[in-house]
C-alpha cells in the first residue's frame, strides 16, 4: 500500500506485462509446467533476486554486460558518495544456475543428495530488447545434481520431462534435438584437429551462414579442405533412432572419446525413443556455445518456426559447483517461457476463453436482495465453482452483457422461479434452467478458463 | 546457464531462503491463497519487478528511505559516470498497489471496470532486516476499483475472502479487524477536535504505550482531559455484532460523518456476521496509519500471538489513481505472507509431511532392469502419481532409506511376484502388496505431502 499518485504511465522496453486474459494463459503454462515436474519428483525451491556481483561474474567474467547491480537509494543520501551504498554489491539473478549452485554448496549438509528440484523464477538482463527477448523473463529450469559422480541415466530423463510437458502444451510440435559434447570432440580428434572448441564455436554458426561459409573459416583457420569436409557431414547427420551411430561410423573417424560419446547419446536416444517416440532427435550439429557442458547437451525446435530459435536447452556439466572439499556434477534443462509466449501470444496462436476465473456471474435483482445473491454465490464457491456478484442491480439484460464483456459463460438468478428457486443461464446458447446452488453442476470443461492453440 | 564458480556462499540477511520441505508449506499457503482469490472471481496480474523512481516515490517522497535503484553494471563502463547509467532511474517496488495503480491507468482502455485483480508477487525494500521483517518478500493483494464511484459492498466483500484463506490454512485463528476512517473523524469533529490526522496519529501508538500516556500527548497537543477520555473511549470499542453502534451512541457524540460512518461499518459487520461468524470485529480502534484511506479499514491479529502485529491489511481509498480524465476509487486487503510464514516456520508451528512431491519410489533391481522401472513410474505418473525412479540399483534396504530420508510414503518393486508382477510396500506400515501400476490407487492424503499445523 502507497499513496495514490497522477504521474504520466510508461510502458518499459523489455519488461513485458500481460492483460489478465493472457496472464490467463501465462498460469496455464506454468501450472502444466508445475505439475508436470512434481510428477517427476522435483521439488520446488526458489532462490532470493540478488547474489552478490562477484559471484554473478564468476569466472568467466563475460556476462558483467548483461548484470543489474542493486542500490539502496536512502544510501545515496546518507553516504554521499555518488552510487550510494551498493550492499556489499549485489546484482539481480540473470539465470537460475548461478543461484542454484550457490544453493546446493550452502545447504549441503541439509539436502539429500542425488538432489532434484524445479525452480521457476523471473531473471533480469540488462540487454537490448528484441522480439522473444526481455530484461525481465520467466524460466523454468530442471536439474539433479549429485556428491563426486552423477549417473548417466539422469541424462535421459530430463528431456522426457520436457517432452511430457510440450505434449500437454497447446503449442506446435516441439522436437529436442540432443547431442553429446564427446561425439564432435572425439571426432575432431580423430581426425586430427586439435582446435575442438574454436571448431565448435565456426560448427555454432551453421543455421547463420550455411556450409559453404563454414567450411570456408574452417579452412581459413588452417584445416584441411577434407577436414571441413568430415566436420560439416558429422553436423549434418540428424536421425530418430540411434542409426545415427551407423552414419558416423561410416565416416572411417576412430577415437575412444568419440566411442564414449557415441554409446552415451544411443543411451539417451533409446531411452527417449521408448519412452517418447517422436519427441527426440539426435542432431550431432547442436554443440551449445557454453564451455562448460561436457557430456549431453539439449537444444529444441518449435516444428514450423525453427527460426524462432530455441526455446528449451541445457546439458550436463561435470562441475555445476565446489565448495573445495566436494564437486557437485548436474545436468539440468530449461525452459524460455517468456521467450515462448512472447511469440505466441504476439502471434495470436494461443488464447484463453475468458479473461476472469469465474464461471458463473451471480445476478442482483435489487440491492436490497444482494444477501441472497451473495448467498447463492457462497453455496457455489463451497463446491469449487468460480463465482462473483454482479456489481450494480442494473437491469438484466445489463449484467448478461457484464457477464458477455468477461466471457463468463452462466448467468445465475436467484428467486427467479415462481416459486422462488433460482434460475441459471447459459449466455452462449441461451438456454435458461432451474438451478440450487447447492446441486448445480458446472459442467468441467466450462469450471476454469480454457487455454487453447489459435490459428 | 552459466559458468560453474567455486567462491565462498554467504546467506543475505533480510533475503530469507527456503528448503524443499518448507517451500512445500510456502506453496500450499500460495496455492490456498490464489485458488481462494480465484473463488471469488479475481484475476491474476502480475507487474513488472520495476517502476520508475519518480513514481515509487510519489507525493509523500517519504518511501525513498526503503527503495533499492537499479542500475546497469555494463553502464558503468561505458559511460564513465560514477554509478553508471540508471535507466531513467528505475527501482524494484516495494509494495504491489502502486505497480497496480499504474497498470490501471496505463491498460484502462482494455479493462472492465469494476475490475477486480488478485497479486502475488515479492517486493523488495532496503530496510533494516529483523524477525518477521525481509528485505525481500511475498505480498498477496486483492483490490477492487472502480471508474467514479466504488459500490460500498465490496468493502464487505473484501475481508471476507481472507477470512476464507485464514479457514483453510493450517493456522491459529485469525480475526479480522475492521473499522471505519469516518467514525473516528466524525466523533473527533463532533467533540470539537479539528486536528483529526494528528489525534489518530496518537490513537495509532494505544499498542505500544498504553492508554495513560496517549491521554497524556493528547493533553499536551490541547486536548482537554474531556475529550482525551472521549477519544479513548471511542477506541476501546470492540463489538462482534452491530451493537457497536449503541456503544457510540451512548458516548453522547453527534456528527453527519460519524453518522455515515458508522452505517458503513455496521453493514460490513452485518455481512460479515452472516457469511462468516467470528471472523470479524468491529475495533474501532484500528486507524492504519496511511493517509489516503478514506473508509473502511482492515488489520488482522492472530489469536494467541497478538503481538506479531497485522498479517493481512487494507482499505477504502477514493483515488487509487487518477489519469487527469478518470479518477480510480478503490478497495484492497493484502496477505504479508513472508512475514506470517517466516514466524510461523520459525516457530515451528506448521510443517509439511515430506521433502518431495514424490508419493512413491520406483526401486531397480538391476541397472539392466531399469527401463522396467522407469516403466513403471510412467504409468504411475499417467495417473497422476508423483514418482521417482531410484538413483541407484542399491540393495533394496538402502533403497527404502532412500525413500524414508525423503518422507516418500511409498516403495515401488517391479516385478517382485514369482509371477513377475510388482509390489508395492507402504514403508510406515511396513506392508508389503501386490499392486500393478495401470491400476493401483494412491491413497488420497499420500498423493501430496500435506501441510500441517504442528504444536
Amino acid at each position: 500500500m502507497s499513496t495514490p499518485r497522477a504521474t504520466k504511465v510508461t510502458p518499459l522496453s523489455g519488461f513485458p506485462e500481460y492483460l489478465p486474459e493472457q496472464r490467463i494463459v501465462e498460469q496455464h503454462f506454468i501450472d502444466v509446467i508445475r505439475s508436470t515436474f512434481e510428477l517427476h519428483g522435483f521439488p520446488s525451491i526458489e532462490t532470493r533476486a540478488v547474489e552478490p556481483v562477484e559471484r554473478l561474474l564468476g569466472k568467466g567474467g563475460d556476462a558483467d554486460k548483461e548484470i543489474y547491480g542493486i542500490h539502496r537509494l536512502a544510501a545515496e543520501d546518507e553516504g554521499g558518495a555518488a552510487g550510494g551504498s551498493r550492499e556489499g554489491d549485489l546484482g539481480l539473478h540473470f539465470d537460475l544456475t548461478v543461484p542454484f549452485a550457490r544453493y546446493v554448496v550452502e545447504n549441503a549438509g541439509r539436502l539429500s543428495f542425488p538432489f532434484r528440484r524445479h525452480q521457476i523464477q523471473k531473471v533480469w538482463r540488462g540487454e537490448r530488447p528484441q522480439e522473444g527477448r526481455y530484461r525481465e523473463f520467466t524460466q523454468c529450469d530442471i536439474d539433479v545434481v549429485d556428491t563426486g559422480e552423477l549417473a548417466p541415466h539422469f541424462e535421459a530423463e530430463m528431456p522426457l520431462v520436457m517432452a511430457e510437458i510440450f505434449a500437454k502444451l497447446p503449442i506446435p510440435p516441439m522436437v529436442i534435438q540432443v547431442n553429446n559434447r564427446k561425439i564432435p570432440e572425439g571426432f575432431y580428434r580423430g581426425l586430427g584437429i586439435d582446435d575442438v572448441a574454436g571448431t565448435l564455436r565456426v560448427v555454432d554458426k551453421l543455421d547463420k551462414i550455411g556450409p559453404d561459409k563454414v567450411a570456408a573459416q574452417l579452412v581459413e583457420a588452417g584445416r584441411t579442405p577434407e577436414q571441413a569436409q568430415a566436420v560439416l557431414d558429422l553436423a549434418s547427420i540428424r536421425t530418430q533412432d540411434t542409426s545415427f551411430v551407423e552414419q558416423v561410423r561410416t565416416l572411417g573417424v576412430e577415437h575412444p572419446v568419440l566411442d564414449e560419446g557415441l554409446a552415451a547419446l544411443a543411451a539417451v536416444i533409446e531411452t527417449g525413443a521408448a519412452a517418447a517416440p517422436g519427441a527426440m532427435v539426435a542432431d550431432l550439429r547442436i554443440a551449445r556455445g557454453l564451455d562448460y557442458y561436457t557430456g549431453t547437451v539439449y537444444e529444441t525446435q518449435l516444428i514450423g518456426h525453427e527460426s524462432w530459435g530455441s526455446f528449451c536447452s541445457g546439458g550436463r556439466y561435470d562441475e555445476l559447483a565446489s565448495d573445495g572439499k566436494n564437486t557437485y556434477p548436474g545436468v539440468g534443462i530449461s525452459i524460455g517461457l517468456s521467450r515462448l509466449l512472447g511469440l505466441l501470444l504476439g502471434k495470436g496462436l494461443v488464447g484463453a476463453s475468458r479473461k476472469t476465473p469465474s464461471a458463473v456471474l451471480v445476478a442482483v435483482t435489487d440491492e436490497g436482495s444482494r444477501p441472497a445473491s451473495v448467498a447463492a454465490a457462497t453455496a457455489l464457491r463451497a463446491r469449487g465453482i468460480p463465482c462473483e456478484v454482479a456489481p450494480v442491480a442494473a437491469k438484466f439484460g445489463k449484467q448478461i452483457r457484464f457477464a458477455e464483456r468477461r466471457g463468463i459463460p452462466y448467468v445465475w438468478f436467484p428467486g427467479a422461479t415462481e416459486g422462488g428457486g433460482d434460475q441459471v443461464k447459459d449466455i452462449r446458447s441461451g438456454e435458461q434452467v432451474d438451478a440450487d446452488a447447492a446441486t448445480w453442476q458446472c459442467p468441467a470443461e466450462d469450471l476454469r478458463p480454457q487455454v487453447v492453440a489459435l490459428t
